[in-house]
């Protein structure tokens, strides 16, 4: 990192180019500001990885210097890879709320709750460190307490919006546009802002609009609703909630993380409903169908989540019973749509009638579009802008607005994540780079699966395996034992054994050839074995499987 | 099958509850007429299956009775199990010009060329068997020579639309109104209609639009426009191709299947250009770039296609230079979405400008919508109604479509692949299933990969494996070699030689104990291996690997 003395660090861990994984920090000379410590749910091609996480080398070996977490809100893009950092590194993580309750739990289920340093924040505090500070600016986004930040730093004040959308009619308190525009007034050197929908012209509808939409369905729907959403997205509970009340429904809710959400936003006061309002499964059925509605998981289709479960026939609990309605409070990431259909076919086969889509009004974004973007720049007046979180062209477009809102085109930096930008009034330039690869965490192994075992799943789930063992006297030069072919999704073996055996006799006659020609090299056999089968079976298949050579010596 | 002598059976063998493997079929007694024969390319769950086609059992089984195969329109999901049809039962096969084009391309690229019998038809022919009779009608669809089928037979006309919408501006020749509206005032008994876009409201776009929002594009850019679309959808082709010409760019082709549909459609008279239109990549490099268009596959985003290996600098003759427009005339279908967005996104990165998405009017479906599903319905009034070509939830609007227009509710039938219909002026009811199960090509095996081995993939592609190989002397009792331990996708090895080491202390305990007690029975010794070494391997990871016991005898 080329940093001088009189500039401000900006750089990402995570969250440039890509929706996810957010981790951003600020640098000022010995102090660390980090913001957010997220976590990705990898795409498809990370073939058995549960999750993805920032590399947090740069961070462990500056830990001196750290001053603290600074959680903008609770999604798991921004808090998912705390306990992962703080077993590495523990920090102060100050947050708002519900941020720090979701932080509680998620760090109780990793037995790390203890230890935890944990300091809730109100919008009006001001975090002082020796050379830094740190301001907060509440903002409107899919979950309740979702704050900017802004770092004061002598070079000047760099602000970090989090998540936003400009709801001016919201379920819960609005964006403070008051504190905002002030801020923007004092100075803003530097402006990183959410790009998600940078691709949207105009505004996103408000969450009110969506509880206009439940409100008509409670309205005119006779049968169970069951209610699928986010578990995170606390105003559409509430909305939810609140429509059963009026229209005489109790309430069940199902799936794990709902179970959690609604008692954290029961406890921490974001939801009110008279008593009684809640009943569990055993009550459900002693209700008529217009007296009850099932909260539940599995809006993005999840295979284990509740929704999924009640489609398949598979959930313990309930079953989906002719004039129940589902309605799916949500829109599904791209990489979920064909589990999201198939559910929502399955649905149909069992009898329910289905609410999705975006002509229902049923989901809106928390991420502000266009206009809400340009709204944010026109407030903060930024002389430097980062877009991030955010695919390439999502950051690409939303460079464009900034240059429409006035700051300058060479002003503006799209950012790789590790990427240093050094900051101050006169110029801006990258700096180095920090270690900044992704971290992939498999079962309780973090980082111990790299690309070469992503390839190896990968070769294994289009052409299968198939290995040869054979056992040598290399001593005597005999084959022992063997050569014997075990495949595994390859080929079904039982239907196959021609295909095997003609194999095996070629193994046999080549295998025999090397120990006549005396040769010892492993290496040598094993090649043999791959150039011989490989051909061999692709000239049969038309298929490469995986071969896997196995040499046991007696 | 218990259909009656004076009923007609309809029965799909693909094609509903899903996009995609299109096949149907009437009978009367001993005539059965088949309707399209195509293909389906897996979900991802179906790991490394190239293809998905019919089970064919019951047409082989009653080839003697096989009348022709009727061609609707060239689409691979409709003409793509033709191939695999042919080597089982040689029938004749009709269809359209284009159609019959694009057959003939796919079985010279199978060898299957000589020997196959195709029938070209006109619109206005009728082909008359013994009892039964088929004639056409002008569909609209986004191939041209796109028709709907009609089969005469004494219990009544059976009607099938293959895909269409009513473009009431095409690019070709428009549907044939007339002609259905005296079908339908003849007597329809069974409609068989297209769902695809059944949850859509409204009309579908016209193509004559897209070439509008062409024509401004082309207008419009002064870099190259290097324009992806399906290589089918000859209209698009030809509207890309005329906007060339009419603002002065060369034309140059990549992409196998582009550069044999830009064949085909030249040679059929499908696109009319003036000569020196097209040129090569050598000429491409010699003109400005407002001289030229770039025509390519890729639109859906596929790894190996044009535009993948262009925007990843793969691609070996073309090189994204700044000021490149890159046209998606294209919309991601759902399972595609990530693909795409990444070549977009890479797009953007290596200096294109990238216009795409259904704000920019640059595709439009083949597929009606509602209004025009109407206009079917009022067309052809049949007396029973059989939604195809969709999935589930498609297939259920339709039928509630098909209730708004007149057809009685317990006439309307949701069927599964393989279900029989039999059909007659009085009633109509299921009578019995045929084999109708999915049949997977992988490489040049057809059918020899079931669920099994798919299920072993999936283990392989998220778990990985671990082998554990041991030579015994089943006579002494003795551990003569091994056991060793080799895992794929697992950990990598070389950074766990802990984990392993442990692991094979533990089983060679356990073996060793085994040999104590004088096991011989294999199936034993293995489940001990399983047993042992699953949940240890289990507790250290969290992982459950594929387990692989090999046991060898000297």
């Amino acid at each position: 990192m080329k940093v001088k003395n009189h500039q401000v660090a900006v750089f990402a861990l995570g969250g440039m180019g890509e929706i996810g994984k957010n981790m951003y920090a600020v640098q000022f000379q010995d102090e660390i500001i980090i913001i957010d410590a997220g976590l990705k749910f990898p795409e498809d091609e990370l073939l058995g990885i549960d999750l993805v996480i920032p590399d947090y080398t740069y961070l462990e070996k500056n830990k001196d210097k750290i001053k603290g977490l600074f959680i903008t809100h609770g999604h798991l893009d921004h808090i998912g890879g705390i306990p992962y950092l703080l077993r590495q590194i523990n920090i102060p993580i100050y947050g708002g709320k519900l941020a720090l309750g979701l932080i509680r739990n998620h760090l109780e289920e990793h037995g790390l709750l203890r230890e935890a340093q944990l300091i809730e924040f109100q919008e009006d505090d001001v975090v002082r460190f020796t050379k830094t500070s740190v301001s907060f600016f509440r903002t409107t986004h899919s979950i309740p307490d979702s704050y900017g930040i802004v770092i004061k730093t002598p070079p000047g004040n760099i602000v970090h919006t989090g998540d936003f959308k400009f709801d001016f009619t919201p379920v819960g308190e609005p964006a403070n546009l008051t504190k905002m525009a002030k801020i923007g007034e004092e100075g803003v050197l530097c402006l990183l802002s959410d790009s998600t929908n940078s691709e949207m012209p105009g505004i996103t509808m408000s969450e009110r609009k969506v509880g206009e939409s439940i409100d008509t369905i409670f309205r005119n729907v006779d049968g169970r609703i069951i209610f699928a959403t986010f578990a995170s997205n606390i105003y559409r509970l509430q909305q939810a909630i609140e429509a059963a009340v009026k229209y005489g429904r109790k309430v069940a809710v199902f799936g794990r993380s709902m179970e959690r959400a609604v008692d954290l936003a029961l406890d921490l006061g974001y939801i009110k409903v008279p008593k009684n309002t809640f009943i569990d499964a055993a009550q459900l059925n002693k209700l008529s169908s217009d007296q009850v509605m099932i909260l539940c998981t599995g809006s993005q289709g999840e295979p284990m989540a509740a929704l999924s479960r009640i489609a398949n026939g598979r959930h313990n609990k309930i079953q989906i019973i002719p004039g129940d309605t589902v309605v799916f409070s949500a829109s599904p990431i791209p990489g979920n749509t064909l589990s999201v259909n198939k559910i929502i076919n399955q649905l149909y086969r069992v009898g329910a009638e289905v609410i999705h889509g975006p002509l229902n009004d049923i989901h809106t974004s928390g991420h502000g579009g266009q206009e809400e973007q340009k709204l944010m720049l026109r407030l903060l007046q930024p002389t430097y802008f980062l877009p991030i979180h955010g695919e390439y062209r999502m950051l690409k477009h939303h460079v464009k607005l900034a240059e429409s809102c006035g700051v300058k085109e060479e002003n503006c930096f799209i950012m790789e994540n590790g990427e240093v930008l050094a900051l101050d009034q006169k110029e801006a330039s990258l700096a180095g780079k920090i270690p900044s690869s992704s971290v992939y965490v498999d079962g309780s192994g973090i980082g111990d699966i790299g690309n070469i075992v992503i390839r190896d799943r990968r070769i294994l789930s289009e052409e299968g395996l198939v290995v040869v063992v054979v056992t040598l006297n290399m001593k005597e030069f005999q084959v022992t034992a063997g050569p014997d072919i075990i495949s595994r999704g390859f080929v079904y073996m039982r239907e196959s054994s021609d295909l095997i055996n003609e194999a095996q006799e070629k193994m046999e006659e080549h295998l025999r050839q090397l120990m006549v020609n005396k040769t010892t090299q492993w290496s040598e056999i094993k090649n043999e074995i791959t150039d011989v089968l490989g051909p061999f079976l692709y000239a049969k298949t038309k298929r490469k499987p995986m071969i896997l050579p196995i040499i046991m010596e007696v």
